[in-house]
C-alpha cells in the first residue's frame, strides 16, 4: 500500500481479507445446503458485487428501492428488498418488477392492498416476522393477521407468497457466543413453526434470516433455514469484533486519518477524520464509549498495537484519539493514523468509496448517488 | 410543497425561514461592524451560497479543503479553511493558493515549517487558540509557542499572520442562554489580551470566532470580535432549539419520511429514515435520548403538534417513533412524516440534496463529490 496516496480520510480495505470473509460464508452456506443471499448494504459496491458473483452469488439482498435499481443496472436479476416496503414507491417497484425478479417484505394489510391494486408485474413477497427484535414485524402468534394477508394472496394475480422473513436484530445485544446462539434457537423455532403452520397450502415457502453475528457464530446447525443474508461479515468491525463474530483480524476496513494536531500534555492526537467520515455510531470497549479504535498502518495494511487506544471524541470533522506518551512519541504531524470503525457499514456509506491495500479504488453506491 | 412528489426519504427546506436565517444573521454582523464570514459546511450548496452572496457575503469558512475547492470553482474567491492544517494536502493547498485569497489554520510549528517549505504562493494563516472547548487549538497562555510560530512568520516569503481563530465549541454544552453569555464573555476576553499582546508588531491581526449558538443570542456586543463565522444557523436544529439559539419555527429543515409500519400494541410508527439519512447523533430531551422530533407536514411545509413526539431509536435504514393511540388514529401506512433532526450539519450531509417546500431541488457538495 502506498501510503503517500493518502492525503485526507481514507477508507482502506485488505481486498485478501475481503474475499476469505465471502469465500467462507458462502462455504458454509454451500455445505449446510441453504441459499446464500448476501446483503449488498454494506458495500453497496458494483465491484465488490463481483467479487460475490465470482464466488458464485447469484441473489442478493438490499435495503433500498434505490439500492436494488442500482444492482439490477449491473444485471443482478435477483433482489430481495429486505425492507418493508413503502408503498409511495409503487413506481420503482413496477420498473424494477418489469426487469428482474423483485422480492419484497410485507407486515400489514394496508401495503398489501394497495400492491395489489397499483402493481403491473408480478413480485414475490415475504411476510416479516418478529421473533423478538421488536423493531417492525409481525408477531409470531398473530396468525389471524397473517392468515388474513395470505388468504388475499390467494385471488392476487401479482403478489406471490415466498415465505417468513426475519431479522434476529436482538443478536446486536447480546454478550457472548452463547447468547447469540441462544437467540437464534429461539427465533427459529418460531419462524419453524410457521412453516409447519402453512407448508400444506405453500409447499415451496421459505425461510429466510441471516444477521451478520448468528451466520458468523453458527458452524453446522442453521435449524431448518432456507436461505441467509448476512450484510455486514464482508468487512466486519468493532462491533462485531466485540460480539464475537470475527476475529480482529477478519476485519477487511480500516480508516486512514492524518494527524492534525498533538497534544501531549492530555495525551490526546487529533486527527482529520469524524462524524461526516465515521458516523457517530460508538460501542462501549473497557468501560468506555468510543468511536473506533487505533491501528498502525503500514506498507502491508494495518496492524494493531500492543496497548489498546480508542477515538474518544468526534465532531463533525474532527476525531481525538486518547492515547498516552509511549504512543505520541513515535507519532508526527502529518503522519496517517489507521483507525477500526465501529460500524463499518454506515462508515462505507459515508466515505463513499475505498482505497484497497493493493492501491485499487473500489467503487461505493453513495458515490455515485 | 407537493407532498406527492415525496416517495422516499427527503431533507425539506423551508425557504424563506432559511432567507430569514441568513438575513437576521447577515444584519446582526453589520449593525456591529463586524465581517460575517459564514460557515459554509451546514448547507454546503451553491444555490444557498448564492443566497448568501445577496445578503452582500463575499468571505467564507468551510471546513476541508475539499469543500474549499468546491466553492473556489464556484467563484467563491476569499475562503477560510477553519480546520487545523493537513500537511499531507500540500498540492491541494498550493493549488487553490494559486486561485483565491486561502486562510488556512495552524496551531503548531511542525506544520508551519513544512508549509513554509512548501508553499508556492501565499496564504493567510490564523493561530488557533483553544479558550476553553479543549478540542483542539493552542492554549491562550502558550505564549512561547505563539511568540516562536510569530518568530518564524517574519522571515516567511508565503504564510502571513491574519491573527487569532477560535471555536467556543463548549457553548454546545451549556445550560441556557446566560450561560452562552458566560462561556463567549470569558472566552474572549482570553483572545482579546492575545490582541493586545501582538498588535504592536501586527497592527492588521483580527479575532475570528463565532459559534451558531453565541452568534444567535448575543444581540448587540461582541465584545472585541472582529469577524464571526457561524454555520448552523442556516438551517438551525433540535439541537440549537434546546441551546435555546433559535425558535421552533426559526428551523428550516425537516426530514419527510415514509410510514412503512404501525405498531399500535406499543404506539410505535416504523418510517424509511434511519442512520443513512439522520446520522446516529442524539439529543438529551424530555428526559430521551432521541434522533429528531415529529412534525406534521401539510401543503405550506410542517407544524408541531400540540404534543411532543420522538424518533427514539434509528437503524441503517428503519426509524422508529414514539407515539400514542391519538396520533395513531391520524396516521396511514404510506403517509410522509416529518421529522426535525437532531444535527443539520450531519442530516443535510447523509442526504446529498433538499428539497424546498416551494417544490425546488437544491444541491449539496455531498451529492456530486
Amino acid at each position: 500500500m502506498d501510503l503517500k496516496k493518502i492525503t485526507s480520510p481514507t477508507l482502506l480495505l485488505n481486498k485478501k481479507i475481503c474475499l476469505n470473509n465471502i469465500q467462507q460464508m458462502a462455504d458454509k452456506a454451500k455445505e449446510n445446503k441453504l441459499t446464500f443471499r448476501p446483503h449488498f448494504k454494506t458495500h453497496q459496491s458494483i465491484t465488490i458485487g463481483n467479487w460475490f458473483r465470482k464466488a458464485g452469488v447469484a441473489k442478493i439482498a438490499v435495503s433500498s428501492l434505490q439500492m436494488a435499481e442500482y444492482f439490477a443496472r449491473e444485471n443482478w436479476k435477483d433482489i430481495t428488498v429486505a425492507f418493508p416496503v413503502n408503498i409511495r414507491e409503487i413506481n420503482q417497484i413496477n420498473d424494477l418488477a418489469e426487469e428482474i425478479q423483485l422480492t419484497i417484505t410485507i407486515e400489514n394489510i394496508e401495503a398489501f392492498e394497495f400492491l395489489n391494486k397499483h402493481l403491473k408485474y408480478p413480485v414475490q413477497f415475504f411476510i416479516k416476522i418478529d421473533t423478538g427484535y421488536n423493531r417492525t414485524g409481525i408477531q409470531p402468534n398473530n396468525l389471524q393477521l397473517i392468515t388474513q394477508i395470505l388468504k388475499l394472496e390467494k385471488t392476487s394475480e401479482t403478489l406471490n407468497f415466498a415465505g417468513f422473513l426475519s431479522h434476529f436484530g436482538q443478536t446486536y445485544s447480546a454478550v457472548g457466543k452463547e447468547e447469540i446462539h441462544l437467540i437464534y434457537k429461539d427465533s427459529i423455532k418460531q419462524l419453524n413453526n410457521l412453516k409447519d403452520t402453512f407448508k400444506g397450502d405453500y409447499k415451496d415457502l421459505i425461510i429466510s434470516v441471516g444477521d451478520t453475528p448468528s451466520c458468523s457464530i453458527i458452524q453446522d446447525d442453521f435449524l431448518g433455514a432456507d436461505e441467509i443474508r448476512p450484510g455486514n461479515f464482508v468487512f466486519y468491525d468493532l462491533m462485531q469484533w466485540k460480539l464475537e463474530s470475527c476475529s480482529f483480524g477478519q476485519i477487511a476496513v480500516c480508516m486512514a486519518c492524518p494527524v492534525v494536531a498533538i497534544h501531549s500534555e492530555r495525551n490526546e492526537i487529533i486527527i482529520h477524520g469524524g462524524a461526516i467520515h465515521f458516523s457517530k455510531e460508538s460501542a462501549l470497549l473497557n468501560g468506555k464509549n468510543i468511536f473506533g479504535q487505533l491501528v498502525l498502518l503500514d506498507e502491508n495494511g494495518w496492524q494493531k498495537p500492543e496497548k489498546d487506544y480508542f477515538l474518544t471524541k468526534i465532531s463533525q470533522e474532527h476525531g481525538t484519539l486518547s492515547v498516552d506518551a509511549e504512543l505520541i512519541k513515535n507519532i508526527k504531524i502529518g503522519d496517517p493514523i489507521g483507525i477500526i470503525p465501529v460500524h463499518s457499514c454506515l462508515t462505507a456509506n459515508l466515505m463513499k468509496g475505498l482505497y484497497t491495500t493493493d492501491n485499487e479504488w473500489i467503487d461505493h453506491f453513495s458515490g455515485v448517488f
